[in-house]
């Protein structure tokens, strides 16, 4: 039976200015977590969140994480997290978000106080923090309180999870997550993520993939300390010279990845997956649009969205220890360190990536024939997830998105990463649905970050309706 | 006839606390160029020399050369410039050094107060500016003094020009001589100038030889902004990626430049040149010892001179606009800058090489088949510089070694280059010789700074002898 969801709906609409008072208050405050200074504030907005949950009724905890990891002075923010509703008869549902924001100042070049939420004539609400990720944290809230004041019954348990340092790393959620799988999260039938965004700016999605992050260092050195390019040049070895040989093997213009056996660990693409990518809402021009120019690789969506979600890509970010300054220096330098990283895709294992990394390197490094040291460094990894949207977490969501947006949701995978889903994955067992509430013009990192006043509303709506539905879905793979 | 030193060069010896006083002077004098705020110290420096140069009963005259090009409220130091002797029947020697230095703090490693004249057990005086150049420029002063007070009279006349901008970029200073060759120079028979260094640290040498640099960009730029390497990598076209396979194509690890024609510039190498690297005082540990490392490129002393003195290198120094810093980020570059140069020599002219590199990048970038765009610039060049060693300037000079030093001077060149040398030597039509004073283990331009007590005091009684010989030796090639 279908859930009868007019009243809730009826009871947002008419809650709108309220809600969007809410998320005024929140962006308001100054939460950046990358700024020492600021971290007071980071804290407040923690505990705004605990007293509206408390004010919801909802049983609050404000759990610490200790110090920060090399500023001993520093606390950690502290994680909130809340429990709405304790029937036995209900699934459990954990979501999570963050409540840090990415720093903001005036003078990058913001046309509106940034922390100040500015609405304009076509309803784009800015503010940091608008979009990423206070609005989807408050639109749980917003959801409780429609409820409450529609007199419908809430359909599920609702267990949340909000962290105050996702902008800077989530320094200390793995291991709290991990902790309290068995503890606060017990219960969870399944975990909702809402922090990220629509592919284009018309139709939602849902995202069930997202690849992982290999990065690397190649430490090339010889001469004891930077030369003179007059006096040294053509009598020395340079390391400038077999890093950018090194570099230059790995891939070519066209993305290929160079280092042989790499592109075997990739899961062989199937006739129906190829399916899949024809009917997503994105056109050329939305990656022309994103990218600034018109310098893609493919020049077809297919392959476009399949290079960005199921291929890997091998980037090359920079060189650390050279001349990297405006103008002219005559350096050569005595140590230099490149750096790149490599997306993943199933089933790319972390270990079988790396030796193969080493060995091309090594190898190509070995021939050049120079007597300089190479040493080729794993600075850190985060292994690629993908969930099954078959699951009824999915199902759920999508009938949802129908009911809400009169469309069926893309199935969409995303090229970066968001660590913490795999870690939810991995601790509770349970199926994760990433259900993205902003569109992919809000520019969340960017100066001008927004969200759409109708996707908040509309949102509110959404995350309301995905708990009716995954509290009614069979418990199986459809 | 030999000229009759031993008054002059006792009356030296004499003097010598008197001299290093002078030098611990000018060094507690914070002349650093490059530093806005230190302009006044460079200016109270300049008017130290005047002041010392009248008092000895030189005409002098401190030229201004008007604003700081780009820094217009900043005025450049002026050139001192001084006549001492007007006798027509004397020969004019045109001498050249500059009283400003590198900057120097404390906390760059200095084992001594940088500003602070300070002489250690082994006569080692640390200072900045002992040995570049303050010390060499005093040398020309104290031989004036030196020989008033034995009584000897002065073999020549003598100008002198001393600049406070040399170590960043002589500004101004290529204008001034062009301008002042015909009137306050008009009289030089030859220019001398000290301010480089001996090949080791035992036997005195003679510059006869620079090589010339020009110095290139590449630019490879193609979104219209940074990108993320999760959401982009694989799907665009990286600038990155391009600028290194193009780098990686100018040069490889053993030096040899890849640019086609570039080596055909080059004068041939004849056996009596070759002949002259023998006997040149200077080992493959020298080379190791100021490396710091045994990644040389030759395994013996001749090619490893020919490769630093009389054949072009390729360095590249770094890439402006990728990741530099330390840590990781995962970012695509928009727009890379690569910066590399060539230091070139006989017969390599400027226009001939710009051409060569131009085509080469132009070719090998558009062989990648990038839609990106790459712009490949000329920074800055200068030319190399040789002169005639069997000029009566240089047999002057050497035989003024032989005298102080008791030994033949090698004859050298340098990898580096002194680009007032070919302006001098273009601008007054005359023979320029490079004679040095301090030794190759003095840090110019580094921590601890240092001139050798025994290389000033025979410096200065080897600047006074080459004054007498060059007085004395026939005015034609020998």
């Amino acid at each position: 039976m279908a859930p009868q969801l007019d009243a809730y709906f009826n009871q947002v609409d008419s809650m709108a200015e309220s809600f969007i008072d809410r998320l005024a208050k929140a962006v308001a405050i100054p939460s950046v977590s990358a700024d020492d200074d600021k971290r007071g504030e980071v804290v407040r907005m923690g505990k705004f969140l605990e007293s509206e949950l408390k004010a919801l009724g909802a049983h609050v905890e404000a759990r610490p994480l200790g110090k920060q990891p090399g500023k001993e002075h520093l606390d950690l923010p502290p994680v909130i997290v809340a429990r709405y509703g304790e029937d036995k008869n209900k699934r459990t549902i954990l979501v999570y978000g963050h409540y840090d924001v990415q720093p903001a100042l005036m003078e990058d070049g913001w046309a509106t106080e940034p922390f100040k939420l500015t609405v304009d004539d076509k309803g784009r609400m800015y503010g940091r923090g608008s979009t990423d990720d206070k609005g989807p944290v408050l639109g749980w809230l917003n959801a409780i309180e429609a409820h409450q004041k529609a007199g419908v019954d809430f359909p599920v348990n609702l267990l949340m999870c909000f962290e105050g340092m996702e902008e800077y790393g989530s320094e200390g959620l793995d291991d709290f997550i991990n902790a309290e799988a068995k503890k606060f999260f017990k219960d969870a039938d399944a975990v909702c993520i809402s922090d990220n965004y629509w592919l284009g700016t018309e139709k939602p999605c849902l995202t069930y993939g997202l690849r992982g992050c290999n990065y690397y260092s190649i430490e090339i050195s010889g001469p004891g300390q930077d030369l003179h390019s007059g006096v040294f040049g053509g009598t020395a070895q340079e390391p400038m010279t077999d890093l950018v040989r090194v570099m230059g093997s790995l891939v070519d213009t066209h993305g290929r990845i160079q280092i042989p056996g790499l592109m075997d660990l990739v899961a062989p693409l199937t006739d129906e997956e190829k399916e899949l990518y024809k009917g997503i809402a994105f056109t050329m021009d939305n990656l022309y649009e994103s990218l600034g120019s018109q310098t893609g690789i493919y020049d077809d969506k297919e392959r476009t969205l399949m290079a960005r979600w199921r291929f890997p890509s091998l980037s090359l970010h920079g060189i650390e220890g050279a001349f990297s300054a405006p103008g002219a220096k005559t350096v050569i330098p005595a140590k230099v360190i490149g750096k790149f990283s490599i997306r993943t895709v199933p089933n790319m294992e972390i270990a079988d990536v790396n030796k193969l990394v080493f060995d091309y390197v090594n190898k190509t490094f070995a021939a050049l024939g120079s007597k300089n040291t190479c040493k080729v460094i794993e600075q850190h990894s985060g292994k690629w997830w993908v969930a099954s949207p078959k699951h009824w977490n999915f199902t759920a969501a999508a009938k949802a998105v129908e009911k809400v947006w009169k469309v069926q949701p893309d199935l969409t995978r995303e090229g970066g990463s968001i660590p913490v889903t795999l870690t939810f994955e991995q601790a509770t067992g349970k199926n994760v649905l990433l259900l993205p509430m902003g569109s992919s013009t809000d520019a969340a990192h960017s100066i001008n970050e927004k969200l759409d006043r109708r996707n908040y509303i509309e949102g509110i709506k959404l995350l309301g309706a995905y708990l009716h539905y995954v509290a009614e879905e069979p418990m199986k793979e459809s």
